[in-house]
Order: structure tokens, then sequence, then C-alpha cells
């Protein structure tokens, strides 16, 4: 698999656990439900190499964990952590994304729905502290507490002027 | 880079375009204002052959268009096309799900806010079509209209039994 990013920044640092052709796929089966190796194999069509490397970087990422079946020794199952389940935000962001711009309305492959009512899930969206819809444009960027110089820096340089204080 | 996904799946579709470690990191680079190769290369440290290619690609996809500078004929810029802006979504769900994640609360490289009153923006949420947040162990899914012969068995494979009609 490709080098690890070294940037601090929260999108490097994401991409070094998922950036690749087959782990988010692999997450996706296990928010289906998938447990077993064979069924990862299965419904994912990746092969038994790539498995076995992708599901041992996600148990040291902490993204899933292996559990051993009680009764029988030799059997593992593989299920999301809490820092797995997380993603679940992601996964409707990416489908949601692609449903609309990738298949275009009234060609989804798959519908999300509330399981209780059946109606289909709202768009995500960017909101304010307040709950308000707002644009990507916008959204100010600042350094956080855990900014290093480097990030430090280049955030600075992207930091949009306020607009009362635009020239 | 890796070979396509065949599978009719909106996750899978996705991976096709930015599915490997670089993709995602040059279009937070475009959403950061970046549009010039030279500065592509420097913000994000990939090299020279993997940029022209992944731009390449991103122009193809229609997620990125290469556009001439008026006053300069061999110059170009990149910029993100609609279907590009519209992963703001997918960018701000992997940062936050990064930061919380990885980073910890008190530990974030960068912060994100409302341009206008610099207040965070508020943490993505999966809600129903009334607008209520609900959990992912609420979602269900069913065959939608781009569905194929595969995809509709999977997917009746894994549609959840509905809360009350449960065993």
């Amino acid at each position: 698999m490709a080098q690890k990013h070294t940037q601090t920044c929260a999108i490097a640092s994401a991409l070094n656990i998922f950036g690749d052709r087959w782990t988010l796929l692999i997450i996706r089966e296990a928010f289906y439900g998938t447990t077993r190796f064979g069924d990862f194999l299965k419904n994912t069509q990746i092969s038994k190499n790539l498995l076995t490397d992708r599901l041992g970087r996600l148990v040291k990422d902490g993204i899933m964990e292996r559990v051993e079946f009680a009764d029988r020794g030799t059997n593992f199952k593989y299920a999301l952590t809490e820092k797995g389940l997380a993603l679940d935000v992601v996964m409707v962001a990416i489908q949601q994304w692609s449903e609309k711009q990738i298949y275009g309305a009234g060609n989804e492959p798959v519908l999300l729905t509330d399981r209780s009512t059946k109606a289909p899930l709202q768009e995500l969206r960017i909101t304010n502290a307040t709950g308000d819809p707002i644009s990507f444009a916008d959204v100010d960027f600042a350094p956080g507490p855990g900014a290093d110089k480097h990030a430090q820096a280049r955030i600075n340089e992207i930091a949009r002027p306020d607009s009362e204080d635009a020239p």
C-alpha cells in the first residue's frame, strides 16, 4: 500500500487509514452486517491477500476488532469498533454524493431509509452552530490547538477575510 | 492505480474516483483555494507524476476542470466543477470524524467555523425525513431504481426486519 502521509491534517490522517480502493468497501460491508472473512470476500470481490491485509490494518487502526466465536476456537468474526461505527456519517455522505452526482436521481442502486417510516433520509448538510445550513463558501478555517508550525502557516494562508473586513 | 470496481454500488463508484491515497488531498487543496499545479505540488507533497495523473483523472471524471488563464496561453488553473464542489459534505464528514476519532477533542489541527460568527460548525448528523437525528441502526436499505440483479439480491439480503414485524 502507498506510503503514509505525514502532514498534520485531519484529511491526510484519515486517508492513511482508508485512502485506498478497498478499505471503505470492506467498511460498507461491515455496516451491511457482514462479519465473516468469507462473506467479505464474496461481497466485495476482493482477493484473499488484499482482504487479509486490509482487515489486519483495520484492526491495527482500531476501526474493526477481531472477535473469537465462543463455540469455534479457530473462527473469528470482524466487527466495527466505536471508532469504526462513527464512520456512518462519512459513508452516508459518500453514498449521497455518489447517488446524486454519479448515478443521478431516479437511478440510485440502493435507497437509505428510516427503518420505522421507510421514508428516505434527509441529505446531509453543512450547518452552523445554530443549525442553519451554510454553503462551503461561508466556512472559514483557523489553526486548531493541534496544529504544528507547518499546519499553522498553511492555515493562516487560507483563512478567509471577514466579509465585513474585506478590502 | 488499482483496478476499477464494477459493482453497481454508490460507494464502489465513488471509490473508483477517489479511492486512493492522494485524490482527496488534492480535492482538499482545491477547497482551500489552490488552483495551480505548482501549489498542489507544494501543499500536498505529492510527486509530479502522480499529480499529473490524478489531476488528469479528476478532469476526466468531471470533478475538476482545467481553465486556461486568459493572459497566459501556456498556463492552466484547476477548479472544482459543480460535481466536485458537491463533495464539500464528504470532506467535512471526513474532517469531523478524523478530528474526533484520530486527533481527539482539544487537539484538532484545523478548526472549521462559520465565517460570519467564527463559531464552529455543527457536527454532521444522519437525519430522517423530518430532520430528526437517527442512529445508523435505524437506517434501512432497499434496492433502488438503478439496482441491477446482483445489487437487488444483495440488498434484499441485508434489508432489516421492521421493528414491529420482527420475530
